[in-house]
């Protein structure tokens, strides 16, 4: 099941709405650029390879609602449409990765005219989206090898194919060890305040019938202090150029509680995700999303807390890379010290 | 406001049902023994020390329905009263305390008559919930010295009034420093799966004009590595010998990254919650509450997960002294060793 497809009848960027899930799996056809940054906004669609994906086809819908008669015009537009779509969410660089990706992959092939520069956009979007899929079958393969038959994994937030347009990243990595007959079983982080782990890896675990718990975010050092927990997965929203990796809130708390009690703690995520620019965590910018996330549950919008209550709702937090043992991409398993591979990986290991 | 009154009318203990906060103050007459345990059970009434007082006043109860007529039948009604309101709940130590003390002060008066240990049972019940407010605002006094005018500290589930039968533990401390004067900004922890942070910590906080904003339990730790916290406070339902200490799921963790960003971490309790008999955290019986908790929302029900889901439900997790900066009791600060402070304080400062 595809997180994100291009409905050409439309034209359209279709995608699952993940905030019915798990209570019905409904489909949102985005015919503008503003539908997809509004849903990106909103976290209609979330995961960072998603967003990314989902944005790329957001600059095809600009081209073709663009009524520019000359290139520049068109590449006007785009620039304008870039800037809406990189607002919509600040801490995910997959984002601006996969909008300067499709733009410079365009424009250096050097369209003739304003027609086949919308249909090079449209193509270049198509084509990072099948990459994901493919980047992350990479990164399920390497990470695999990382888990042993009847191995227990703790979990958090969600990275499976709604996640990463498909098959997914760390959740990817759980599929691929199902998949070559390991047994395991995976602790699911609830993942306050949106409970993406869930409702939606505890559902994705289900349709993949792989054996599976759920637990409140503050419990996973419990298990691990028990010795119940073998390996922790996660995914990423950023990576700094030295490993440390921007994620969902929790992580952080839950990368302490591992590296306290000597469980391996990996992040997993494309190449994508990684942002050589910011030399370290505390350079990537973290969302604060609105208060009543936190003070109303998204499930059905209930109050939690007394009317007045104020709330911070950080959406990511940073884990340093020294409580990190390795970070899994498409290039391969990476292990301390994680700059120059991280480097090396990023520069190599990405489509040209 | 008291959360555990008798009420000689009926003759029952009146409590605030929690269950019901912040959407509504409701009390509840509890008028048997079997009645009490039940509340225990389903947490109408929780934390350590107002569940000491109720089960004290639920013996109270079941002496006023015996038919005995003669002390030695009366003491087997007691008794197994005792053996049901224990079987409630089983990691809070202030419950078989708060049997304990009671019987024995009674039989150690040696009353003449059952109806004078009806009195007598009734009488002992009374003084010790008066008891544990004295105790509660000693424990506030030595406590408040711990913070500092400006402080911005995180709480973690709930420790006020209600759940210490009036003025509060951890939150006591908070509120005697504020009594004094000290401008103090509260980071609740929402404290899942039942919300009591988010639902009566900050209930009471919003009462007692105290400055506070809720917060995920998972977004401490970021909190904590920006520098914006001074200290983390907490309650405990049982202390090891050692110091290590039981307390609601989260705590461990909430230590974890305390420790790890030099943030003070003190527990707070009267010394009825000390338990010298568990050399360690490891022997202190951790209950395991219904998986519904983590799958439907306590507010309304509603599910969070996928039908056919499975959970599970530490209800509390242990911290090992090691992370524990301080030990705030009605008998003053204890520093590490803890071992024979807290010996020292148990025995020395508890009612004869």
């Amino acid at each position: 099941m595809r997180a994100v497809e291009w409905n050409p009848a439309g034209p359209a960027v279709r995608v699952i709405d993940q905030r019915r899930l798990p209570s019905s799996v409904e489909h949102v056809d985005l015919s503008s650029v503003q539908d997809v940054a509004q849903a990106i906004a909103a976290m209609t669609v979330r995961g960072a390879p998603t967003i990314g994906a989902v944005a790329a086809f957001g600059l095809a819908l600009a081209a073709h609602a663009s009524d520019a008669s000359s290139l520049p015009a068109l590449w006007d537009d785009i620039a304008r449409a870039t800037r809406l779509l990189q607002s919509a969410r600040p801490t995910a660089i997959n984002l601006a990765w996969a909008l300067d990706h499709v733009t410079r992959q365009v424009t250096q092939s050097q369209p003739a005219s304003v027609a086949a520069a919308k249909a090079s956009l449209l193509a270049e979007a198509q084509r990072l989206a099948d990459d994901e899929v493919a980047r992350n079958r990479k990164i399920g393969q390497h990470g695999a090898a990382l888990l042993a038959d009847g191995d227990t994994v703790i979990h958090h937030c969600h990275t499976g194919g709604l996640a990463a347009v498909d098959y997914g990243t760390a959740l990817g990595i759980i599929r691929a060890a199902h998949e070559q007959g390991k047994r395991l079983h995976v602790l699911v982080d609830e993942t306050r305040p949106r409970l993406q782990g869930a409702r939606l890896t505890a559902w994705e675990l289900q349709q993949l019938g792989i054996s599976h718990e759920i637990i409140t975010d503050g419990a996973a050092g419990h298990f691990m202090r028990r010795g119940e927990v073998h390996a922790a997965l996660v995914g990423a929203d950023r990576v700094a150029a030295n490993g440390d990796v921007a994620n969902k809130i929790g992580t952080y708390m839950l990368a302490l509680a591992a590296s306290a009690n000597h469980v391996p703690f990996y992040s997993a995520f494309p190449t994508s995700t990684v942002d050589l620019e910011c030399p370290d965590g505390a350079s990537i910018p973290i969302e604060e999303r609105p208060a009543d996330e936190v003070l109303h549950l998204s499930i059905d919008g209930q109050p939690i807390a007394p009317a007045g209550s104020r709330a911070r709702n950080p959406a990511f937090d940073v884990t340093p890379h020294e409580l990190i043992t390795a970070l899994v991409t498409e290039a391969g398993v990476l292990r301390p010290p994680f700059g120059p591979a991280l480097r090396q990986a990023t520069l190599e290991g990405m489509p040209a």
